[in-house]
């Protein structure tokens, strides 16, 4: 990449101070930024390390006279590089418009305009892709299922039939939307499988990580609202709803019939029993196992999860079991004495 | 879809009672059925909701003559049900038969009869394919594999050479049979792979999530007995073996040489370490590590797993914890008084 | 595969005592052989099963004159045994040199000597293929990716865009390298993507299973080092740093900017906390989660992670907190008279 600090400018917006013809070759962090890179101080605190970083080029939160470099001048700098950061990307992995040679298009489909669809992909019967949707290469979109606009998948992504994914939605590779629920019946020692004949709802502006699964519903649909993040590893079973903006970090286990409400934030490995309800804007630490319903605005970690003060209060007296065994055993044999 | 009642009664078997040709659109749940959909009575607890539902047509175990709607009546209203989504199952997921123009299969092969190769699958040299066995497209089955008649492999799974899969198997999404097991031979400071020349065997009758992984022996091999049911994201290490009818919900986490019983429950997100064994009709609770081997009919949980009356009894007295504490040192204190 | 002893003997080197025209059909160990199979003895703890094997011969640290049995005699006869090993794999895994009429191959893109494409897979612009490397079927390799001599990639594997791998690497099917990594800005309660426009880099002789995920940097790279193995199900996110001859059985979580050191040892299922520093020759216990920081040649385990000999300690006093219970009723019981 090469660019001159004048067109960076031209993407962030704000205010250019110093020389907007200086070439810039990649972006870093003030640590880590290399010369020719750009980098970005995000508030006062951080003008001290601005005054040594290597980087050719700064986007601030004010003008920094000392560095000597020029700069972009905004409210806020990390937003303003984001910007910035999209464009990089965007060229990094834009895939030509129109159908690979090598995919497959159902002629009963319907396609949108500007859009992708890469090389061995298949797109079935009935499925309805957007305007300008990137499917990359090796990926399987099923009969019926409908895609938003802008949307992007990437390589290796299984969208199973009639499944629903909203507009500037992001599928990473290796992910798996619709497999069925794991549900049976036991008849005389077996386990019969019941068929799972929902779907999956996935809302608006959604990102879903490497290797997730998101099971369609038994019957009726497993749904994932607006907004809502969703890393690698992770699991959401059948009929699940997870309510917009949450976040749920690696390894999330939400087990057949949860709801998680509104801007929960799930920490890394969280488990999530069956049925239970995680209220709006609670936050689960890592590792926890949520085996009961918790109310809304809840703070909760451990196994099984309680207020984080009590786990913590928990963890704190642990430490002090050896001391406290130490302490009965001298009791006990004065006392006996 | 569109099924008069009477189709689906044809289906179900059962004693048709009341209208005949009322059309069914959809099935749900008593609770989620809209106008148009069947649904099912389990049994008399249920009857108070099935007067309730919205549902055009029920199958129940008696006559509701309350609800006015048309039913069939059958012993097993749950499983006469399950039969009836199964034919919308089979529907929505038909592949056509036969081998797709951007498949590649090797002609070393063998197919056997109303097989579906789907778009760009691959069938290696050697590979013997059963009777009506569907493939769908994105699918890897390696050289002088095997899969049983029935079979239903779905995009993006990855079975590796020398596998066998017995018949009526599911194979969800993004599942890996026969990688390499994990071993390593340390040879002056560093790691000198095992080459992994065992395999996998797979009964009939196994469903497999979706992003799960069975690795294949290092010698030997790996073993899946008929009936078992493995969930996402679990983990089968190599030269492990799982009983008849066994149930691993999902992330179950069995390592190298493992031996899990028949008829054996492992709730979500269980361990069970190298070699141990778990006897048959066990039953091991959610995120539970099995470090040893625990005899047949086993309850266990927690980590270490102990018996569960053992472990809700630790559980209970881990809240009593801030409690001892207290007492303990005022008993201190009067006594040192 | 049939091979005479002979020609065992060519590739194991060592002496070869007794008939060197014997057929070898197979390989097992010592309990798992079958008549036709040869087997190992690894040290003189071995010889009396030696005696009672069904294998035909045996590669063994020293003459056995009881067995009766041709024998290949060398100082480390295990690693003899994996010489052969990995000349049985390489004839059941090799695939055909050149490019599968069904591969898409940029021309922008370089491709070495007797390298093998499978079909339906990708190779995008600017990537750079080794010598001798082969790619299975269904593999994606992103723009400007680069591949060292002689590596292996598996079906169903995805590498994005803009990464480096080294030589001697082997990657099993269903992996994920340079996925997104897991980071946003939120801005007035809603999450924005951080684009992240790092990469990953892979040493030499690093092997990474099936299923795994290693996301790219947000910005810098991800650093696989040489020697590396990585278990199924594991989970590097971005700017990690893994250090050489480290390995990570299944399962690993190793968080955002975590740092672990060299010939580490991560058991099954370990969590380590985002930008925590694991020292030189750890050693994490399964199903630990390691939050701060542990010093070189630290062995830990448990939630928090802390020296091993505390976390069983405190094991063994939970076992004892009944016990605990009742003596301070009695004490309490008895003082307060």
């Amino acid at each position: 990449m090469e660019y001159t600090l004048s067109q960076i400018h031209s993407i962030t917006g704000g205010t250019l101070v110093g020389d907007g013809n200086v070439t810039i070759t990649g972006a870093g962090s003030l640590e880590g930024a290399v010369p020719g890179d750009i980098s970005f101080v995000k508030g006062e605190e951080l003008v001290k390390k601005a005054l040594k970083t290597r980087a050719a080029a700064l986007v601030a939160h004010r003008e920094i006279p000392e560095t000597g470099k020029p700069l972009i001048v905004v409210d806020n700098p990390f937003l303003a590089f984001i910007k910035f950061l999209q464009v990089i990307v965007e060229k990094n992995t834009a895939q030509p418009k129109g159908i690979h040679p090598l995919a497959s298009v159902s002629k009963g489909s319907s396609l949108g305009k500007d859009t992708s669809i890469g090389a061995c992909s298949i797109i079935e019967e009935g499925a309805e892709i957007g305007n300008n949707v990137t499917i990359h290469p090796l990926v399987y979109i099923g009969r019926n299922t409908r895609i938003g606009d802008n949307t992007v998948i990437y390589p290796q992504v299984s969208v199973r039939e009639s499944v629903t994914i909203g507009k500037h939605v992001v599928i990473q590779s290796g992910t798996v939307i619709g497999g069925d629920g794991f549900g049976y019946l036991r008849v005389e020692g077996r386990h019969v499988k019941i068929p799972q004949i929902g779907t999956v709802e996935i809302g608006d502006d959604v990102e879903i990580g490497c290797n997730v699964t998101i099971d369609r519903a038994t019957m009726d649909k497993t749904v994932i609202s607006r907004g809502v993040k969703i890393d690698n590893h992770s699991h959401v079973a059948h009929n699940v709803i997870i309510g917009e903006d949450s976040m749920l970090i690696a390894y999330a286990k939400i087990a057949g019939g949860a709801v998680v409400g509104k801007n929960v934030m799930l920490a890394e490995d969280v488990g999530v029993t069956d049925h239970a309800v995680i209220g709006d804007h609670s936050v689960v630490g890592g590792g926890a196992n949520v085996y009961k319903s918790i109310p809304p605005g809840s703070v909760v970690w451990g196994s099984p999860a309680k207020p984080i003060m009590e786990e913590k209060r928990l963890q704190a007296l642990l430490k002090k079991l050896p001391e406290m065994r130490d302490t009965l055993k001298k009791l006990s044999k004065k006392f006996s004495q």
